[in-house]
């Protein structure tokens, strides 16, 4: 399959490129993509890089971003980053890039096990893993040409322990080959609809 | 307690405030509100309505909106509304309303049963209720000075069914006033973190 990977050089993204290379034609795209160029938070961006790279089987997300801060610390201008980044960056990848995804083919965006299991300062974050995680749900039910769509929810990540432990104080993180593994499914396999969780 | 209902003129939020008015001084808001005018899509307009009231012990928000489109069919523009309205109407209702809410008062929002049982043309309305949902949950550890906050999460209700009913092909839709008693237990109980499913 011909497989675009968005946020590609991230701690996942990266694992889920290295699971997919040696079976797929992987594209790797990013803020500095190695292969094109993306910002999810603009709508001419997303259609430019689809325009650029053309025809994929599967279109797999593994970016954005949210602020971290306090709920009494939060303002509706620090949770617009959630909002832009992590949840209208994941869906707008879906709504501009439906008409670029091959019949059967498939969407698979991330969300994160803080919108199940909260943890101080994520409650932005949570906000837009639960938008995406709705979103997959419903959408899949409607989605053209039997294209699917799933997620991957992520615990945090063994490689990302050292700077995010802090936050995440009892967790027990899980390697990023694990989580690679999800995307793998949702890529390769069958469901629709489905927050893969993977705690 | 004194009670701020936004979207108080809603087939639901008009049973909320019949439901609460006996025991309680009920504050109606909303676009027309009969107490007080509020645009939740602007944060000015949040804080002014704020600023009229005063201290408050609970916010009910039963307002929000979002478009229906198939998802083929679904814009990023077309999905802003319910991200302007259905999510961050919400959300900001809080961020900039926790000042507002004396100690151990409470914040009450509205989710929707499309999160979690799909219909066609939902998945935008879904994106918002999820997003709400996650945030309500998340936020609800780091609330200041023991205010709590839940959502309500109602199914089609029958005083809707001849409007939405072809929506909502064989859903069994519920008496407005079995969702209103939700928000009742939320204001009057001591659960914080939950959505409500009135299923």
């Amino acid at each position: 399959m011909r497989i675009l990977i968005v946020g590609a050089s991230g701690t996942i993204g990266k694992r889920v490129a290295v699971a997919l290379e040696p079976n797929h034609e992987v594209i790797r795209a990013g803020r500095n993509g190695a292969d094109v160029s993306v910002d999810t938070t603009s709508h001419e961006s997303i259609t430019e890089m689809y325009e650029k790279i053309g025809y994929i089987d599967a279109v797999i997300n593994a970016s954005g971003g949210a602020n971290f801060k306090a709920v009494p610390d939060l303002t509706p201008e620090l949770n617009e980053k959630g909002i832009a980044s992590k949840l209208k960056g994941q869906i707008n990848l879906v709504l501009l890039g439906q008409g670029y995804v091959k019949d059967g083919g498939s969407f698979t965006l991330t969300t994160g096990i803080m919108m199940d299991d909260p943890i101080p300062l994520g409650a932005s974050a949570a906000m837009a893993n639960g938008g995406v995680k709705a979103f997959v749900k419903a959408s899949s039910i409607e989605m053209p040409r039997g294209i699917r769509i799933n997620c991957v929810s992520p615990n945090v990540v063994q490689e990302s322990w050292d700077r995010l432990g802090d936050l995440f104080a009892g967790f027990n993180p899980v390697p990023a080959d694990r989580v690679a593994r999800a995307y793998v499914k949702s890529v390769e396999g069958a469901q629709t609809g489905k927050n893969y969780e993977v705690y």
